[in-house]
């Protein structure tokens, strides 16, 4: 099957720095962050607003990509379980999907809270919140 | 910053072939669907419950990736808006997220109920739902 590449279109700037420390998910004492766009993006942004949801997604650039079945949480004590049954970072294309409350937003850097991303993750793509639930 | 590239996990199958009939979202008539997996990515599937949503990220191949404002809907009447503020499938990076109901599985084909994809999509992730609300 053909391959396709990836333009990260801006980075996380997060104090979360240790993987082993980072929070699987933004309920767990994830950071609030900024959502630092490439410039020339700003026309693409028009529209978001503070106070709303969005949904970010991210390369997981530090994700193992070999990885097909993982101990949920990664607690040996639970039977293995597929990646695509599970939000594990480590799967074929790690791409992380996070909700996020924009806080604010300064030109192209977005405030955004909670966030379980490390710092220099890249930033691939916002969308508004439409038909997802959990 | 530095490109990354994705290796598609599989295709959609669909009756959808023909993009300006496509619908633009699930519930606006679009059909059901077979994801069909590359046979190694078996172990990966193991969880997934027919019955249950998940969410399916998809690269939407025949989106233009130059474009950065859109009308909402094709809708010449409404004002611009930043493609990051719509799910417009024209985005510097167009990866698509559908929320799928799961009617079957059949080895490593999904059976899903109104998928908005066309056929031949490829297929990059499955996820479980879990924070995302709309």
């Amino acid at each position: 099957m053909n391959a396709y590449t990836l333009h990260p279109i801006g980075r996380v700037e997060s104090p979360l720095t240790d993987r082993a420390a980072a929070p699987r998910q933004p309920d767990e004492g994830a950071p609030d962050a900024w959502l630092v766009f490439d410039d020339r993006y700003a026309p693409a942004l028009e529209g978001l607003v503070p106070g709303t949801d969005v949904l970010l997604l991210t390369w997981l650039d530090r994700a193992d990509r070999d990885t097909l079945t993982v101990h949920p949480r990664g607690d040996a004590t639970r039977p293995r379980a597929g990646v695509f049954a599970t939000r594990a970072p480590g799967r074929p294309n790690p791409i992380g999907l996070h909700t996020v409350h924009i806080l604010a937003i300064t030109g192209t850097r977005v405030h955004v809270r909670n966030l379980e991303a490390l710092d220099g993750t890249p930033v691939l793509d916002v969308k508004p919140l439409l038909h997802e639930r959990g």
